[in-house]
């Protein structure tokens, strides 16, 4: 893994949270969440982040640019169950000049759930080649 | 439901069978298949079937054509089960201008388990309009 | 089908509105939503519907009953695409001895994107046996 | 992580391998595999593994253990598209008193798609609590 980051288990380490129900569909036979149902919350997560921070996914990709998933792991603690709300902690971890590293922690009630990371490639939608990162996404990483 | 075909529980009513093994991702905290999981099965028995009468789905893409479904319909008879390996059964049940019919049974060990049947667009790659249904798929309904 | 109900393009023919966010994930290389996505949206919505009316799907579940679905039929009218907010509008049709049915319309900014039907049986959460439906999903269905 | 298994991109690293072909399902809107699909597909080659070791998941259950995923890591090479046949290639990295990495590596004719690493804990199916990795588990690790 290139990732570096050890995403902690404190809300104040990430940026911005974003809710998610549990869907049924996304239970398996154990009782719980399926473990891959957990990166379409991290998908999710991400996609919020950018639109509040005024740089909506749809715009990167209008600007040429696309953030493909070149890296995740995730650290399951405790289940997730049918109906939970889940709290999705995001945070921009950091930002090289073609990759981005985000952090998340998935929480209910306050109470750890997961932790996750997941690295971006930063790449042409026509050409899929690495492109320079956006300043804006420098400057999420920079805490501005 | 456009659909008027009604897809019998016996085997010989279809032209060919695509097993297909459940993933533990594919049940739910029922403890059985996730209904929603089944449209995956039929789509794959569909693409299998295709690429078995020699017209394989990338051909027809290439030609220009797409098949969406527009309408899809399901009666769920028995569970399916985490490692039940599923016999999908399909046939096409009827070609028109620029609409096919399928339908489909699916089986575990010669039990019945659902019955399906789904109907698609028949349209352009580039415009996404109707076009004409390719000869051969009205040859894969007559029974040819 | 056993369905006869016939869901209609009229919001106000519905009881309830659910919003879901489409998730990338749920997008296939078509560019729009995979069809079997749909289904998870029609389970989240009459889960919210439920909760809505006070009896949440947990209360049911508790109580010794579950909602399996028995059939579904969906009539993809307008492809739904990433990004989009999904009003999921959702009736109880007809409540019978040990079946419910229920309607769906899905609209984005009040244009039409699909109708649904699902018929779920009444069973013992011990059993799995056909049981009554309780009171209050008749009530429902008389719109009380 | 507390894996800490490097998998490599050679087969020969590998005791198994399963085959899955991509269905069209998986695919998203960037016209390639799902970044989150790829977990069932290592989750089958898990399940085929222990099945060709003479030791299946059901036994397993039957025993009284379970695998559950506590950690995932993936790392995407090159894009998997639709009806692509997958190499999955699986090898149990390391046994624990109560956890089991499992190493993968996923090819498309030879060439290089993903490498990911999944951490099971051997826990109770009834507690949820941790049991110790049967016999065979370590005699897979060892590579007998």
């Amino acid at each position: 893994m290139r990732s570096t980051f050890d995403p902690p288990t404190d809300p104040r380490a990430y940026r911005f949270c974003h809710q998610v129900r549990v869907r049924f569909a996304e239970t398996d036979a154990m009782g719980v969440v399926h473990h891959a149902a957990y990166l379409p919350y991290l998908e999710s997560a991400r996609v919020e982040y950018l639109r509040a921070t005024g740089h909506p996914y749809d715009e990167l990709r209008h600007a040429g640019a696309e953030l493909p998933v070149v890296e995740v792991a995730v650290r399951y603690l405790r289940p997730l169950r049918f109906d939970d709300l889940v709290d999705v902690h995001v945070v921009v971890a950091s930002v090289r000049a073609a990759t981005v590293e985000l952090g998340y922690y998935l929480a209910v009630e306050g109470r750890p759930r997961a932790t996750a990371v997941t690295v971006h490639g930063v790449t042409s939608v026509t050409t899929g080649r690495p492109v320079r990162s956006p300043r804006w996404l420098h400057e999420l990483a920079a805490g501005d």
